[in-house]
Protein backbone atom coordinates (compact mmCIF):
# COMPACT_ATOMS: atom_id res chain seq x y z
CA UNK A 1 0.00 0.00 0.00
CA UNK A 2 1.45 3.13 -0.86
CA UNK A 3 0.39 6.80 0.11
CA UNK A 4 -2.01 6.75 -3.12
CA UNK A 5 -4.17 4.54 -0.76
CA UNK A 6 -3.43 1.11 -2.74
CA UNK A 7 -1.22 -1.43 -3.91
CA UNK A 8 -0.56 -1.90 -7.72
CA UNK A 9 -1.74 -5.85 -7.42
CA UNK A 10 -5.33 -4.66 -5.57
CA UNK A 11 -5.85 -2.29 -8.44
CA UNK A 12 -9.07 -2.04 -10.60
CA UNK A 13 -7.35 -0.57 -13.65
CA UNK A 14 -9.46 1.24 -16.64
CA UNK A 15 -8.26 1.31 -20.20
CA UNK A 16 -10.06 3.77 -22.07
CA UNK A 17 -9.48 2.92 -25.74
CA UNK A 18 -9.04 -0.92 -26.91
CA UNK A 19 -7.23 -0.50 -30.21
CA UNK A 20 -3.87 -1.33 -30.38
CA UNK A 21 -2.22 0.33 -27.47
CA UNK A 22 -5.01 0.06 -25.21
CA UNK A 23 -6.04 -3.49 -25.85
CA UNK A 24 -2.31 -5.11 -25.81
CA UNK A 25 -1.98 -3.08 -22.53
CA UNK A 26 -5.20 -5.17 -21.50
CA UNK A 27 -3.45 -8.07 -22.45
CA UNK A 28 -0.01 -7.19 -21.33
CA UNK A 29 -1.89 -6.51 -17.56
CA UNK A 30 -4.15 -9.99 -17.62
CA UNK A 31 -0.82 -12.07 -18.80
CA UNK A 32 1.31 -10.62 -16.10
CA UNK A 33 -1.27 -10.73 -13.42
CA UNK A 34 -0.48 -7.18 -12.85
CA UNK A 35 -3.44 -5.99 -10.88
CA UNK A 36 -6.71 -7.17 -9.70
CA UNK A 37 -9.44 -6.91 -12.21
CA UNK A 38 -9.54 -4.61 -15.48
CA UNK A 39 -12.06 -2.16 -17.15
CA UNK A 40 -12.65 -1.64 -21.11
CA UNK A 41 -14.51 1.39 -22.09
CA UNK A 42 -14.72 2.08 -25.57
CA UNK A 43 -17.62 2.97 -28.03
CA UNK A 44 -16.68 0.05 -30.16
CA UNK A 45 -18.62 -2.84 -29.85
CA UNK A 46 -16.72 -5.25 -32.04
CA UNK A 47 -13.27 -4.44 -29.58
CA UNK A 48 -15.51 -4.51 -26.63
CA UNK A 49 -16.59 -7.78 -27.30
CA UNK A 50 -13.14 -9.34 -28.75
CA UNK A 51 -11.74 -8.18 -25.65
CA UNK A 52 -13.93 -9.52 -23.22
CA UNK A 53 -13.36 -13.18 -25.51
CA UNK A 54 -10.01 -12.97 -25.13
CA UNK A 55 -10.63 -12.79 -21.49
CA UNK A 56 -8.39 -9.40 -22.08
CA UNK A 57 -10.98 -7.19 -19.35
CA UNK A 58 -13.61 -8.35 -16.37
CA UNK A 59 -16.20 -6.25 -17.51
CA UNK A 60 -16.74 -3.36 -20.43
CA UNK A 61 -18.39 -0.35 -21.46
CA UNK A 62 -19.06 2.33 -23.73
CA UNK A 63 -19.61 4.47 -21.08
CA UNK A 64 -16.99 6.79 -19.31
CA UNK A 65 -18.26 6.27 -15.96
CA UNK A 66 -17.81 2.55 -15.52
CA UNK A 67 -14.16 4.15 -14.76
CA UNK A 68 -15.61 5.57 -11.72
CA UNK A 69 -14.71 1.98 -10.25
CA UNK A 70 -11.22 2.02 -10.94
CA UNK A 71 -8.01 2.81 -8.87
CA UNK A 72 -5.82 3.83 -12.07
CA UNK A 73 -7.60 5.22 -15.30
CA UNK A 74 -5.43 5.02 -18.40
CA UNK A 75 -6.77 7.22 -21.45
CA UNK A 76 -5.44 4.92 -24.90
CA UNK A 77 -7.10 6.64 -27.48
CA UNK A 78 -6.19 9.18 -30.40
CA UNK A 79 -4.60 12.45 -28.75
CA UNK A 80 -7.32 14.77 -29.40
CA UNK A 81 -9.78 12.48 -28.12
CA UNK A 82 -7.34 12.18 -25.23
CA UNK A 83 -8.03 16.10 -24.70
CA UNK A 84 -11.72 15.81 -25.28
CA UNK A 85 -12.09 12.84 -23.09
CA UNK A 86 -9.78 14.86 -19.75
CA UNK A 87 -12.41 17.39 -18.73
CA UNK A 88 -15.35 14.01 -18.07
CA UNK A 89 -12.55 11.80 -16.07
CA UNK A 90 -12.62 14.35 -12.95
CA UNK A 91 -16.12 14.28 -12.18
CA UNK A 92 -16.67 10.33 -12.43
CA UNK A 93 -12.76 8.95 -11.19
CA UNK A 94 -12.82 8.15 -7.37
CA UNK A 95 -11.14 9.67 -4.50
CA UNK A 96 -7.33 9.45 -5.45
CA UNK A 97 -7.49 7.59 -8.50
CA UNK A 98 -4.47 8.07 -10.88
CA UNK A 99 -5.23 9.61 -14.34
CA UNK A 100 -2.54 8.65 -16.98
CA UNK A 101 -2.96 8.74 -20.94
CA UNK A 102 -0.77 6.80 -23.93
CA UNK A 103 -0.93 9.52 -26.31
CA UNK A 104 2.12 9.89 -28.46
CA UNK A 105 2.46 13.70 -28.16
CA UNK A 106 2.29 15.17 -24.16
CA UNK A 107 2.66 18.79 -23.85
CA UNK A 108 -1.15 19.85 -24.64
CA UNK A 109 -2.12 16.04 -23.05
CA UNK A 110 0.10 17.55 -19.44
CA UNK A 111 -1.36 21.09 -19.86
CA UNK A 112 -5.15 19.34 -19.93
CA UNK A 113 -4.50 17.55 -16.99
CA UNK A 114 -3.64 21.01 -14.83
CA UNK A 115 -6.99 21.29 -14.91
CA UNK A 116 -8.19 18.28 -13.65
CA UNK A 117 -9.83 18.27 -9.69
CA UNK A 118 -7.40 17.48 -6.81
CA UNK A 119 -9.27 14.78 -5.62
CA UNK A 120 -7.57 12.37 -9.09
CA UNK A 121 -3.74 11.83 -9.32
CA UNK A 122 -2.46 12.72 -13.09
CA UNK A 123 0.62 11.68 -14.82
CA UNK A 124 1.26 11.87 -18.88
CA UNK A 125 2.87 8.89 -20.21
CA UNK A 126 3.98 7.29 -24.18
CA UNK A 127 5.12 3.74 -24.63
CA UNK A 128 7.24 3.74 -27.47
CA UNK A 129 6.01 1.20 -29.27
CA UNK A 130 3.10 0.16 -32.00
CA UNK A 131 3.22 -1.35 -35.32
CA UNK A 132 1.60 -0.26 -38.81
CA UNK A 133 -1.49 -2.35 -38.20
CA UNK A 134 -4.00 -1.24 -35.78
CA UNK A 135 -7.57 -1.65 -33.84
CA UNK A 136 -8.14 -4.86 -30.88
CA UNK A 137 -7.53 -7.56 -33.15
CA UNK A 138 -3.80 -6.20 -33.91
CA UNK A 139 -3.23 -6.57 -30.14
CA UNK A 140 -0.50 -8.59 -28.56
CA UNK A 141 0.44 -8.82 -24.92
CA UNK A 142 3.98 -8.93 -25.94
CA UNK A 143 3.76 -5.10 -27.75
CA UNK A 144 5.62 -3.36 -24.62
CA UNK A 145 8.09 -5.84 -23.77
CA UNK A 146 11.56 -3.73 -23.85
CA UNK A 147 9.88 -0.58 -24.96
CA UNK A 148 10.39 2.87 -23.50
CA UNK A 149 7.88 3.96 -21.24
CA UNK A 150 7.97 7.82 -21.15
CA UNK A 151 6.15 9.42 -18.08
CA UNK A 152 5.90 13.08 -18.39
CA UNK A 153 4.67 14.26 -14.55
CA UNK A 154 2.92 17.29 -13.63
CA UNK A 155 4.41 19.68 -11.17
CA UNK A 156 1.87 17.92 -8.93
CA UNK A 157 2.25 14.59 -9.40
CA UNK A 158 3.82 13.11 -6.55
CA UNK A 159 7.23 10.99 -6.06
CA UNK A 160 4.50 7.79 -5.13
CA UNK A 161 2.16 8.29 -8.56
CA UNK A 162 5.31 8.22 -10.19
CA UNK A 163 6.33 5.30 -8.19
CA UNK A 164 3.29 3.48 -9.07
CA UNK A 165 3.29 4.45 -12.71
CA UNK A 166 7.10 3.14 -13.04
CA UNK A 167 6.04 -0.26 -11.37
CA UNK A 168 3.11 -0.59 -13.87
CA UNK A 169 5.64 0.19 -16.77
CA UNK A 170 8.19 -2.44 -15.12
CA UNK A 171 5.39 -4.79 -14.70
CA UNK A 172 4.58 -5.10 -18.68
CA UNK A 173 8.38 -5.31 -19.85
CA UNK A 174 8.51 -1.50 -20.76
CA UNK A 175 11.31 0.65 -19.43
CA UNK A 176 10.26 4.12 -17.62
CA UNK A 177 11.95 7.12 -18.51
CA UNK A 178 11.24 9.89 -17.02
CA UNK A 179 10.91 13.51 -19.13
CA UNK A 180 9.72 16.89 -19.42
CA UNK A 181 6.53 16.95 -21.52
CA UNK A 182 7.80 19.53 -23.89
CA UNK A 183 11.28 17.61 -24.19
CA UNK A 184 9.44 14.52 -25.12
CA UNK A 185 7.39 16.54 -27.83
CA UNK A 186 10.99 18.02 -29.82
CA UNK A 187 11.87 14.17 -29.13
CA UNK A 188 9.72 12.39 -30.82
CA UNK A 189 9.02 14.72 -33.48
CA UNK A 190 12.58 13.28 -34.38
CA UNK A 191 12.48 10.18 -34.09
CA UNK A 192 8.66 9.37 -34.38
CA UNK A 193 7.16 11.50 -36.31
CA UNK A 194 9.68 12.69 -39.11
CA UNK A 195 10.12 9.11 -39.98
CA UNK A 196 6.46 8.83 -40.13
CA UNK A 197 6.17 11.96 -42.71
CA UNK A 198 9.16 10.45 -44.76
CA UNK A 199 7.74 7.04 -45.47
CA UNK A 200 4.39 8.90 -45.96
CA UNK A 201 5.83 10.88 -48.14
CA UNK A 202 8.01 8.43 -50.20
CA UNK A 203 5.11 6.88 -50.73
CA UNK A 204 3.22 9.43 -52.02
CA UNK A 205 6.43 10.46 -54.45
CA UNK A 206 6.98 6.70 -55.87
CA UNK A 207 2.49 6.57 -56.00
CA UNK A 208 2.31 9.86 -58.58
CA UNK A 209 5.37 7.43 -60.64
CA UNK A 210 3.45 4.51 -60.31
CA UNK A 211 0.41 5.94 -61.69
CA UNK A 212 1.51 6.27 -65.00
CA UNK A 213 3.38 2.50 -64.83
CA UNK A 214 2.38 0.68 -61.89
CA UNK A 215 5.44 -1.73 -62.74
CA UNK A 216 7.30 0.41 -60.83
CA UNK A 217 6.88 -1.40 -57.67
CA UNK A 218 7.92 -5.03 -59.65
CA UNK A 219 11.05 -2.52 -58.34
CA UNK A 220 10.34 -2.37 -54.91
CA UNK A 221 12.42 -4.65 -52.53
CA UNK A 222 12.72 -5.54 -49.27
CA UNK A 223 14.83 -1.62 -48.99
CA UNK A 224 11.27 0.49 -49.93
CA UNK A 225 8.90 -2.07 -48.07
CA UNK A 226 10.96 -0.82 -44.81
CA UNK A 227 11.15 2.62 -45.34
CA UNK A 228 7.38 2.82 -46.18
CA UNK A 229 6.08 0.64 -43.44
CA UNK A 230 4.91 3.31 -41.28
CA UNK A 231 3.00 4.70 -43.84
CA UNK A 232 0.17 2.38 -43.68
CA UNK A 233 0.00 3.15 -40.21
CA UNK A 234 -3.64 4.89 -38.51
CA UNK A 235 -3.96 7.92 -40.47
CA UNK A 236 -6.50 9.37 -37.85
CA UNK A 237 -3.98 8.77 -34.73
CA UNK A 238 -0.97 9.94 -37.17
CA UNK A 239 -2.88 13.02 -38.13
CA UNK A 240 -3.57 14.05 -34.07
CA UNK A 241 -0.03 13.33 -32.99
CA UNK A 242 1.13 15.60 -36.37
CA UNK A 243 -1.16 18.55 -35.41
CA UNK A 244 -0.71 18.34 -31.63
CA UNK A 245 3.13 18.81 -32.17
CA UNK A 246 2.79 20.92 -35.09
CA UNK A 247 5.44 23.34 -34.62
CA UNK A 248 8.23 20.48 -33.70
CA UNK A 249 6.92 18.50 -36.61
CA UNK A 250 7.29 20.97 -39.21
CA UNK A 251 10.39 21.92 -38.31
CA UNK A 252 12.01 18.72 -38.08
CA UNK A 253 10.22 17.70 -41.96
CA UNK A 254 11.80 21.21 -43.11
CA UNK A 255 15.29 20.35 -41.62
CA UNK A 256 15.52 17.26 -43.10
CA UNK A 257 14.08 18.79 -46.68
CA UNK A 258 16.53 20.97 -46.43
CA UNK A 259 19.23 18.42 -45.65
CA UNK A 260 17.84 15.99 -48.71
CA UNK A 261 18.46 18.98 -50.87
CA UNK A 262 21.83 19.49 -49.93
CA UNK A 263 22.49 16.03 -50.36
CA UNK A 264 20.88 16.50 -54.12
CA UNK A 265 23.41 18.64 -54.64
CA UNK A 266 26.18 16.99 -53.99
CA UNK A 267 24.87 14.34 -56.28
CA UNK A 268 23.85 16.19 -59.13
CA UNK A 269 27.50 18.28 -58.97
CA UNK A 270 28.95 15.01 -58.72
CA UNK A 271 30.58 16.03 -55.16
CA UNK A 272 32.30 12.79 -54.06
CA UNK A 273 34.41 13.42 -50.84
CA UNK A 274 31.24 15.39 -49.65
CA UNK A 275 29.05 12.65 -50.75
CA UNK A 276 31.07 9.91 -48.81
CA UNK A 277 32.08 11.59 -45.86
CA UNK A 278 28.24 12.63 -45.12
CA UNK A 279 26.66 8.66 -46.54
CA UNK A 280 29.83 7.22 -44.24
CA UNK A 281 28.93 9.12 -41.35
CA UNK A 282 25.55 8.31 -41.30
CA UNK A 283 26.25 4.86 -41.96
CA UNK A 284 28.36 4.57 -38.91
CA UNK A 285 25.82 6.36 -36.54
CA UNK A 286 23.06 3.47 -37.68
CA UNK A 287 25.16 0.71 -37.26
CA UNK A 288 26.03 1.99 -33.74
CA UNK A 289 22.30 1.95 -32.48
CA UNK A 290 21.23 -1.25 -30.96
CA UNK A 291 17.42 -1.80 -30.72
CA UNK A 292 15.89 -4.26 -28.21
CA UNK A 293 12.73 -4.05 -29.82
CA UNK B 1 22.21 -26.73 -75.81
CA UNK B 2 21.45 -23.44 -77.43
CA UNK B 3 23.27 -21.74 -79.95
CA UNK B 4 25.07 -20.03 -77.25
CA UNK B 5 27.25 -23.18 -77.95
CA UNK B 6 26.41 -24.77 -74.03
CA UNK B 7 23.22 -25.43 -71.83
CA UNK B 8 23.17 -24.14 -68.32
CA UNK B 9 24.05 -27.30 -66.39
CA UNK B 10 27.32 -27.42 -68.67
CA UNK B 11 28.82 -24.08 -67.72
CA UNK B 12 31.32 -22.81 -66.35
CA UNK B 13 30.17 -19.64 -64.15
CA UNK B 14 32.72 -17.35 -63.31
CA UNK B 15 31.96 -14.34 -60.89
CA UNK B 16 34.03 -11.87 -60.24
CA UNK B 17 33.63 -10.26 -56.50
CA UNK B 18 32.54 -12.17 -53.96
CA UNK B 19 30.92 -9.63 -51.47
CA UNK B 20 27.29 -9.88 -50.56
CA UNK B 21 25.60 -10.60 -54.13
CA UNK B 22 28.40 -12.27 -56.15
CA UNK B 23 28.72 -14.85 -52.93
CA UNK B 24 25.22 -15.44 -52.15
CA UNK B 25 24.79 -16.09 -56.16
CA UNK B 26 27.75 -18.32 -55.91
CA UNK B 27 26.09 -20.21 -52.93
CA UNK B 28 22.74 -20.25 -54.59
CA UNK B 29 23.91 -21.76 -58.18
CA UNK B 30 26.17 -24.41 -55.98
CA UNK B 31 22.82 -24.90 -53.49
CA UNK B 32 20.64 -25.25 -56.88
CA UNK B 33 23.64 -27.23 -58.64
CA UNK B 34 22.63 -24.88 -61.48
CA UNK B 35 26.08 -25.36 -63.19
CA UNK B 36 29.25 -27.66 -63.81
CA UNK B 37 31.48 -25.19 -62.18
CA UNK B 38 31.78 -22.21 -60.06
CA UNK B 39 34.94 -20.39 -60.67
CA UNK B 40 35.24 -16.87 -58.32
CA UNK B 41 37.98 -13.90 -58.44
CA UNK B 42 38.84 -11.65 -55.84
CA UNK B 43 41.51 -9.51 -54.49
CA UNK B 44 40.44 -9.74 -50.82
CA UNK B 45 42.09 -12.66 -49.44
CA UNK B 46 39.41 -13.12 -46.89
CA UNK B 47 36.13 -13.76 -48.98
CA UNK B 48 38.59 -16.03 -51.56
CA UNK B 49 38.86 -18.50 -48.46
CA UNK B 50 35.69 -18.24 -46.96
CA UNK B 51 34.02 -19.34 -50.28
CA UNK B 52 36.54 -21.99 -50.62
CA UNK B 53 36.08 -23.41 -47.18
CA UNK B 54 32.23 -23.00 -47.59
CA UNK B 55 32.49 -25.01 -51.07
CA UNK B 56 30.32 -21.86 -52.90
CA UNK B 57 33.57 -22.12 -55.44
CA UNK B 58 35.66 -24.52 -56.95
CA UNK B 59 38.50 -22.44 -57.65
CA UNK B 60 39.81 -19.07 -57.28
CA UNK B 61 42.04 -16.16 -58.04
CA UNK B 62 42.50 -12.45 -57.42
CA UNK B 63 43.28 -12.30 -61.00
CA UNK B 64 40.21 -11.61 -63.68
CA UNK B 65 42.52 -13.90 -65.88
CA UNK B 66 40.68 -17.09 -64.12
CA UNK B 67 37.64 -16.31 -65.75
CA UNK B 68 38.32 -17.02 -68.95
CA UNK B 69 38.11 -20.49 -68.68
CA UNK B 70 34.20 -19.43 -68.16
CA UNK B 71 30.93 -19.85 -70.29
CA UNK B 72 30.18 -17.12 -68.46
CA UNK B 73 31.33 -13.88 -66.74
CA UNK B 74 29.51 -12.38 -63.83
CA UNK B 75 30.24 -9.16 -62.61
CA UNK B 76 29.64 -8.60 -58.99
CA UNK B 77 31.36 -5.20 -57.68
CA UNK B 78 30.60 -2.07 -57.59
CA UNK B 79 29.09 -0.07 -60.80
CA UNK B 80 32.27 1.68 -61.11
CA UNK B 81 34.16 -1.53 -60.77
CA UNK B 82 32.06 -2.82 -63.23
CA UNK B 83 32.99 -0.02 -65.80
CA UNK B 84 36.52 -0.68 -65.04
CA UNK B 85 36.83 -4.21 -65.43
CA UNK B 86 34.17 -4.52 -68.49
CA UNK B 87 37.40 -3.69 -71.13
CA UNK B 88 39.76 -6.60 -69.71
CA UNK B 89 36.88 -8.72 -70.01
CA UNK B 90 36.94 -8.66 -73.44
CA UNK B 91 40.10 -9.64 -74.34
CA UNK B 92 40.55 -12.78 -71.84
CA UNK B 93 37.64 -14.08 -72.38
CA UNK B 94 36.79 -17.13 -74.96
CA UNK B 95 34.49 -17.39 -78.06
CA UNK B 96 30.55 -17.12 -77.23
CA UNK B 97 30.98 -16.23 -73.50
CA UNK B 98 28.25 -14.62 -71.93
CA UNK B 99 29.02 -11.64 -69.96
CA UNK B 100 26.95 -10.20 -67.18
CA UNK B 101 27.16 -8.25 -64.49
CA UNK B 102 24.75 -7.08 -61.31
CA UNK B 103 25.13 -3.51 -61.22
CA UNK B 104 22.21 -1.61 -59.49
CA UNK B 105 23.06 1.02 -61.98
CA UNK B 106 22.27 -0.27 -66.03
CA UNK B 107 22.43 2.79 -68.31
CA UNK B 108 26.63 3.26 -68.11
CA UNK B 109 26.96 -0.42 -67.92
CA UNK B 110 25.16 -1.42 -70.83
CA UNK B 111 26.88 1.78 -72.94
CA UNK B 112 29.94 -0.06 -71.71
CA UNK B 113 29.25 -2.97 -72.86
CA UNK B 114 28.49 -1.90 -76.00
CA UNK B 115 32.26 -1.19 -76.41
CA UNK B 116 33.09 -5.60 -75.80
CA UNK B 117 34.54 -7.61 -79.12
CA UNK B 118 32.12 -9.02 -80.76
CA UNK B 119 33.28 -12.71 -79.87
CA UNK B 120 31.41 -12.13 -76.42
CA UNK B 121 27.55 -11.68 -75.72
CA UNK B 122 26.82 -9.23 -73.15
CA UNK B 123 23.66 -8.82 -71.27
CA UNK B 124 23.13 -6.72 -68.00
CA UNK B 125 21.26 -7.60 -64.71
CA UNK B 126 20.08 -6.04 -61.47
CA UNK B 127 19.02 -8.49 -58.99
CA UNK B 128 16.09 -6.43 -56.46
CA UNK B 129 17.36 -8.07 -53.59
CA UNK B 130 20.47 -6.91 -50.80
CA UNK B 131 20.48 -6.59 -46.98
CA UNK B 132 22.40 -3.08 -44.59
CA UNK B 133 25.08 -5.95 -44.38
CA UNK B 134 27.77 -6.69 -46.81
CA UNK B 135 30.72 -8.83 -48.01
CA UNK B 136 31.01 -12.44 -48.74
CA UNK B 137 30.00 -13.16 -44.98
CA UNK B 138 26.61 -11.94 -45.43
CA UNK B 139 26.28 -14.04 -48.11
CA UNK B 140 23.51 -16.22 -48.07
CA UNK B 141 22.06 -19.00 -50.59
CA UNK B 142 18.45 -17.89 -50.12
CA UNK B 143 19.11 -13.88 -51.26
CA UNK B 144 17.61 -14.08 -54.73
CA UNK B 145 14.17 -16.10 -53.60
CA UNK B 146 11.07 -14.23 -55.31
CA UNK B 147 13.62 -11.26 -55.93
CA UNK B 148 12.94 -9.34 -59.38
CA UNK B 149 15.82 -10.11 -61.41
CA UNK B 150 15.93 -7.29 -64.07
CA UNK B 151 17.52 -8.12 -67.15
CA UNK B 152 18.53 -5.00 -69.65
CA UNK B 153 19.77 -6.35 -73.04
CA UNK B 154 21.49 -4.50 -75.55
CA UNK B 155 20.33 -4.42 -78.86
CA UNK B 156 23.10 -6.76 -79.36
CA UNK B 157 21.91 -9.34 -77.59
CA UNK B 158 20.19 -12.56 -78.70
CA UNK B 159 17.01 -14.09 -77.87
CA UNK B 160 19.18 -17.28 -76.70
CA UNK B 161 21.93 -15.25 -74.70
CA UNK B 162 18.61 -13.48 -72.56
CA UNK B 163 16.90 -16.71 -72.12
CA UNK B 164 19.68 -18.65 -70.74
CA UNK B 165 20.01 -15.11 -68.34
CA UNK B 166 16.94 -15.78 -67.81
CA UNK B 167 16.80 -19.16 -66.91
CA UNK B 168 20.02 -18.88 -65.06
CA UNK B 169 17.65 -16.28 -62.73
CA UNK B 170 14.85 -18.65 -62.60
CA UNK B 171 17.58 -21.42 -61.51
CA UNK B 172 18.34 -19.68 -58.25
CA UNK B 173 14.89 -18.31 -57.62
CA UNK B 174 14.32 -15.25 -58.74
CA UNK B 175 11.89 -13.68 -61.25
CA UNK B 176 13.00 -12.09 -64.45
CA UNK B 177 12.24 -8.97 -66.12
CA UNK B 178 13.34 -7.40 -69.07
CA UNK B 179 13.75 -3.56 -68.83
CA UNK B 180 15.06 -0.78 -71.06
CA UNK B 181 18.39 0.71 -68.83
CA UNK B 182 17.61 3.82 -69.23
CA UNK B 183 14.04 3.01 -67.70
CA UNK B 184 15.55 0.34 -65.05
CA UNK B 185 17.60 3.37 -64.10
CA UNK B 186 14.47 6.07 -63.47
CA UNK B 187 12.59 3.16 -61.75
CA UNK B 188 15.58 2.51 -59.32
CA UNK B 189 16.17 6.13 -58.69
CA UNK B 190 12.53 6.32 -56.52
CA UNK B 191 12.42 2.31 -55.39
CA UNK B 192 15.63 2.05 -54.66
CA UNK B 193 18.24 4.82 -54.34
CA UNK B 194 15.69 7.49 -52.98
CA UNK B 195 14.61 4.89 -49.89
CA UNK B 196 18.39 4.60 -48.88
CA UNK B 197 18.76 8.41 -49.53
CA UNK B 198 15.40 9.06 -47.21
CA UNK B 199 17.15 6.82 -44.69
CA UNK B 200 20.67 8.20 -44.48
CA UNK B 201 19.29 11.89 -44.52
CA UNK B 202 17.11 10.57 -41.28
CA UNK B 203 20.12 9.10 -40.02
CA UNK B 204 22.18 12.32 -40.66
CA UNK B 205 19.26 14.73 -39.25
CA UNK B 206 18.54 12.89 -35.85
CA UNK B 207 22.27 12.18 -35.40
CA UNK B 208 22.61 16.00 -35.24
CA UNK B 209 20.32 16.35 -32.00
CA UNK B 210 21.79 12.89 -30.30
CA UNK B 211 25.42 15.23 -31.22
CA UNK B 212 23.91 17.44 -28.40
CA UNK B 213 21.62 15.19 -25.98
CA UNK B 214 22.19 11.51 -26.95
CA UNK B 215 19.27 10.23 -24.62
CA UNK B 216 17.05 10.99 -27.82
CA UNK B 217 17.92 7.48 -29.48
CA UNK B 218 15.91 5.92 -26.29
CA UNK B 219 12.74 7.68 -28.08
CA UNK B 220 14.01 5.39 -31.27
CA UNK B 221 11.86 2.61 -31.13
CA UNK B 222 10.99 -0.20 -34.24
CA UNK B 223 9.85 2.40 -36.80
CA UNK B 224 12.99 5.11 -36.71
CA UNK B 225 14.90 1.20 -36.60
CA UNK B 226 12.86 0.15 -39.99
CA UNK B 227 13.09 4.09 -41.63
CA UNK B 228 16.86 4.05 -41.09
CA UNK B 229 18.18 0.86 -41.66
CA UNK B 230 19.50 1.20 -45.58
CA UNK B 231 21.55 4.01 -43.88
CA UNK B 232 24.09 0.93 -42.59
CA UNK B 233 24.85 -0.41 -45.90
CA UNK B 234 28.01 0.08 -47.91
CA UNK B 235 28.63 3.55 -48.36
CA UNK B 236 31.29 2.75 -50.91
CA UNK B 237 28.78 0.66 -52.71
CA UNK B 238 26.32 3.18 -52.69
CA UNK B 239 28.07 6.35 -53.71
CA UNK B 240 28.90 4.34 -57.01
CA UNK B 241 25.47 3.70 -57.82
CA UNK B 242 23.74 7.53 -56.66
CA UNK B 243 26.58 8.84 -58.90
CA UNK B 244 26.13 6.97 -61.90
CA UNK B 245 22.77 7.57 -61.89
CA UNK B 246 22.97 11.12 -60.83
CA UNK B 247 20.48 13.05 -62.53
CA UNK B 248 17.56 10.46 -61.90
CA UNK B 249 18.52 10.68 -58.02
CA UNK B 250 18.97 13.98 -57.22
CA UNK B 251 15.85 14.44 -59.23
CA UNK B 252 14.15 12.16 -57.26
CA UNK B 253 15.62 13.52 -54.18
CA UNK B 254 15.04 16.80 -55.11
CA UNK B 255 10.75 16.13 -55.87
CA UNK B 256 10.56 14.18 -52.59
CA UNK B 257 12.00 17.63 -51.04
CA UNK B 258 9.92 19.39 -52.14
CA UNK B 259 6.34 17.24 -50.78
CA UNK B 260 7.66 16.98 -47.85
CA UNK B 261 7.65 20.96 -47.48
CA UNK B 262 4.22 20.51 -49.01
CA UNK B 263 3.67 18.42 -45.91
CA UNK B 264 5.65 20.71 -43.38
CA UNK B 265 3.20 23.36 -44.68
CA UNK B 266 0.00 21.72 -44.32
CA UNK B 267 1.08 20.63 -40.56
CA UNK B 268 2.25 24.32 -40.01
CA UNK B 269 -1.16 25.29 -41.39
CA UNK B 270 -3.07 22.86 -39.12
CA UNK B 271 -4.57 22.31 -42.96
CA UNK B 272 -6.73 19.21 -41.57
CA UNK B 273 -8.75 17.76 -44.55
CA UNK B 274 -5.70 17.89 -47.26
CA UNK B 275 -3.62 16.19 -44.31
CA UNK B 276 -5.82 13.70 -43.56
CA UNK B 277 -6.14 13.13 -47.26
CA UNK B 278 -2.59 13.31 -48.04
CA UNK B 279 -1.95 10.29 -45.46
CA UNK B 280 -5.27 8.20 -46.40
CA UNK B 281 -3.76 7.81 -49.70
CA UNK B 282 -0.18 6.72 -48.88
CA UNK B 283 -1.74 4.55 -46.33
CA UNK B 284 -4.14 3.09 -48.86
CA UNK B 285 -1.09 2.92 -51.56
CA UNK B 286 1.19 1.08 -49.03
CA UNK B 287 -1.34 -1.13 -47.44
CA UNK B 288 -2.30 -2.25 -51.56
CA UNK B 289 1.15 -3.43 -51.45
CA UNK B 290 2.62 -6.77 -51.49
CA UNK B 291 5.97 -7.89 -50.61
CA UNK B 292 7.23 -11.61 -51.48
CA UNK B 293 11.00 -11.09 -50.27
Amino acid sequence: MTEDGFALPDATVAIVGLGLMGGSLALALRAKNVCRSILGVTRNPAALESALARGAIDAASADLSLASEADIIILATPVRTILDQIPHVGPIARQGAIVMDLGSTKRAIVQAMEALPPHVKPIGAHPMCGKETFGFDAAEPGLYRNATFVLTPLARTSASTLALAESLARAIGARPLVLDAARHDQMVALTSHLPFALASTLMTTVGEMAHADASVYRLAASGFRDTTRLAAGDATMMLDTLITNRENVSHAVRLCAHHLNELADLIAAGNEPELRSLLQSAAVQRRALKFEI
